[in-house]
């Protein structure tokens, strides 16, 4: 039976079921009340399966909501699995319980960025760059790195270092209020002196023309623009994506495109070609990472820590539900057991089939169909 | 005798005749007496040879002012020929007289979107987007074209296009008195159903991020963004220099590293490659208009007005001073006769010895040791 076939049948069968979603409360309430915690997890992709810019979509926030118990307890272990990224994790959990209308930790909110934690004990003291929209600087502190500036004010120690800012009319102030929060941290008097040791691309970065600029500037030079030469800093990027769904009717560029226009220009005023690292989705590290977090999670549920305890090794299934068929459905199928990948159609997969280069396990129209389809198999299964 | 050895003889012998000035104001007031015209003309880069940012370089203000006889005519015709712009000529010239204290006429300034003159015939009544620094759209509106948009302009009629403008805390939005201006020209009612013909990439792009990314909207649906897909629209830059020289220690990226962005970003996107047109020095196009209005300009010395006119056929030497070895020196060896290339240190180029890829006729340190030079040489010839 195809896929399509499979999807269609499926969806008949469901729709009926959609009506009395109790049912499903109880059942899986009494499967807690016997404590035997379902062996699945979710991971949700953000940006085109649970929102669209700021607002809920498919049916977000009543898909989610079947995931509590009546009593508003957490049933079914997920987590967010975002390539987005450029606030604190605590932050991030705030804003999403605030759109979904749902109580969300920090610890379901996995980011582009959250790998860069296992970076700190290299770079912890020495100078780095943070950047891209929202409060980089302020991701990377809270991650231990002490010595972090954002390029927004790393930019402002060099005069005349962006040759285009007479042309950019500044609406609020140049350097933002994260900033004196980070003065504390990291004396900025060494800024002009200090080799910077490695840039980290947090989100996507906003300032193309400037940031590109300052980041050959830093690259092309050891860590000292406009100085002396030195070996290149490490280079690292949050996540790969080319392209990602936003309110706008066709895809945005991303930080993959901003990585792109940087490595090429570098390598045309550079002897030697950019070297850099890339974390995100489809990498098997951020699903790997994603399998402990749920783990975790799932035994937390039980008043539990130990990840090497025997209840915490039996995830049946791990469903990956996103719209990007090269980052979502790819890192999960790469993955392998125990993942299982659903591909909706409210963000950059708009097709009518299934993707043709990376095919998913499922594909289905909102993440509400993707979580009918995920509890009647794991009820009747 | 190696260049080197020659600049350096000539040097000495010239150190003398820098201090009586006077001498050859006189010497060519005698020439001019006898309707002798001198048969040369002098092309200058401005930026790295005349200006560094705002401010006049390697004595440019005294270096030009030997080229007017002591009554303040002009004695040795001579053009700006720049890759630079984003304003009209006229309000370059004055901008220029201001900065070094003579009356340039706008007939000799040479900018780098100077030829997209000759393309109102196609564009007339197109509609067209003017990206870039300055006042664009006013650049194209003055050059006759008739249905102008900025890309400040028209990216503000697609709501959600710029995914990143939340995040910026700037903007290049065009002066009111030009916007009014351009009302008048063009109806902004009609921009969201009007397929764009041409993109012309005036000067220096300021807001990369969304240029780039509307600019691949523009090419990729054929002139209609996220709406249907046609043939690429026509795409123009005013020139493709990868680096200049301003006030900073050292150079920063142009035109020619924003199109290596764009273009390998669209490359990415779109089956088809990014097809384009560089205008701007190297090019032997602007060579050859060059040596064209110095004609005209000598003609007018003489009150004359046909660039037929057997005097106007009898440069034999026309000097390009420049600071890019790539751009300058290049074009200028390209162009053959008359045009003999000078290549200073107050820019890009910073060597001891010539360039090695694209050697100068002649290093100096600075415009005035340039105009020195030829001054010796045409009176001593």
């Amino acid at each position: 039976m195809s896929l399509r076939i499979l999807t269609r049948a499926w969806k008949n069968q469901t729709r009926r079921k959609i009506s009395d979603s109790a049912l499903f409360s109880r059942s899986f309430s009494e499967l807690s009340a016997r404590s035997e915690r379902p062996s699945f997890g979710i991971a949700f992709d953000i940006d085109g399966v649970i929102l669209l810019g700021n607002t809920p979509v498919g049916g977000s926030p009543a898909a989610l909501r079947r995931l509590y118990d009546e009593a508003g307890k957490m049933e079914v272990p997920f987590v967010f699995l975002t390539n987005g990224g450029g606030y604190p994790e605590s932050r991030r959990a705030s804003d999403l319980s605030r759109l979904l209308g749902l109580n969300i930790s920090s610890s379901q909110v996995i980011q582009g960025h959250s790998p860069f934690k296992q970076l700190v004990n290299r770079f912890e003291n020495e100078l780095i760059v943070a950047v891209g929209k929202g409060e980089p600087a302020a991701v990377m502190s809270e991650y231990g790195f002490k010595n972090v500036i954002s390029i927004d004010e790393y930019s402002s120690c060099y005069e005349h270092i962006d040759p285009l800012a007479p042309y950019k009319k500044w609406t609020t102030l140049p350097v933002a209020d994260q900033n004196s929060k980070l003065k504390e941290s990291s004396p900025r008097d060494n800024v002009c002196s200090e080799r910077v040791q490695a840039a980290f691309v947090v989100s996507d970065p906003v300032d193309w023309s400037r940031d590109i600029q300052v980041l050959c500037d830093i690259l092309r030079t050891g860590g000292l623009p406009g100085r002396n030469v030195g070996p290149q800093p490490h280079l690292y990027f949050a996540n790969d994506d080319l392209e990602y769904q936003t309110a706008f009717p066709s895809e945005r560029l991303g930080m993959g495109a901003f990585r792109i226009a940087l490595e090429s220009i570098f390598n045309r005023i550079h002897p030697h070609a950019l070297d850099y690292t890339s974390f995100g989705k489809p990498q098997p590290s951020v699903f790997k990472n994603a399998e402990l977090v749920l783990k975790q999670l799932t035994l937390s549920l039980d008043g539990l820590c130990d990840v090497n305890h025997k209840s915490a090794q039996c995830f049946k299934t791990l469903y990956m539900i996103g719209d990007n068929p090269a980052v979502d459905i790819r890192g999960a199928r790469q993955s392998g057991h125990p993942w299982f990948s659903i591909l909706t159609r409210t963000g950059v997969f708009k097709g009518k089939e299934n993707h043709h280069k990376f095919p998913a396990d499922l594909v289905v129209d909102t993440v509400e169909e993707a979580v009918d389809y995920i509890l009647t198999k794991e009820r009747t299964s």
